[in-house]
């Protein structure tokens, strides 16, 4: 077995779909997953499992149903499940987000952003 | 419930001491520790869990015993359950740790590097 070295931007490089998670490593039974995101999202939840979102490069707004959380690139934020959150994005972000392998990208919205299967990078 | 932005770097700003892990944030039963490290850690594996190092700034060699993975900002690695490794740091290098809560730094091999309780930053 042969342990890789995985550089997060590099792979970025590798798609360009919006919206469109892509599965980069997994921890156990977690998977880390990147996205380009750029406008709005769907409000959902995660009623099973909180989720983390990491910016990587740019900038996004996590809305939440209490306020709004304006994150750039080196923060992070748990979004604990079951709570609603909506993210919004002006420009184009990177995002990494890490949550148990399965978790629906569009929770419990569904919808004609789901995406049912991830592709790995 | 307040939901709040965690800035990973700015949080390395609130302590020095090195091999010493910090928990910034919690995933379900997950804990993300942050960690100063500087020289030779001790060789362990974690037999029960896999294990995320991602480098926020600085580089380190994570050292395997079928050859060693050198990793700088921007870079991470995925250490399977059992699989023996040890970090080293010729200089400083921060470092983001994802792995299950209660999950010991120093893992099977105890010594003077382990650290039962961690504190929250």
């Amino acid at each position: 077995m042969s342990i890789q070295k995985i550089n997060i931007k590099q792979k970025f490089t590798l798609f360009d779909e919006q919206w469109s998670p892509k599965i980069i490593a997994q921890l156990n039974d977690y998977h880390f997953k990147i996205a380009k995101i750029q406008g709005e999202f769907v409000w959902h939840s995660h009623p099973e499992t909180d989720e983390v979102f990491i910016v990587i490069d740019g900038e996004f707004e996590m809305q939440l149903r209490d306020g709004n959380l304006a994150l750039g690139a080196g923060e992070m934020c748990v979004i604990p499940g079951g709570v609603e959150h909506r993210p919004v994005a002006e420009r184009e972000c990177a995002i990494l987000m890490i949550e148990p392998a399965g978790t629906l990208n569009t929770g419990d919205a569904g919808g004609e952003h789901t995406i049912e299967e991830l592709d790995w990078l």
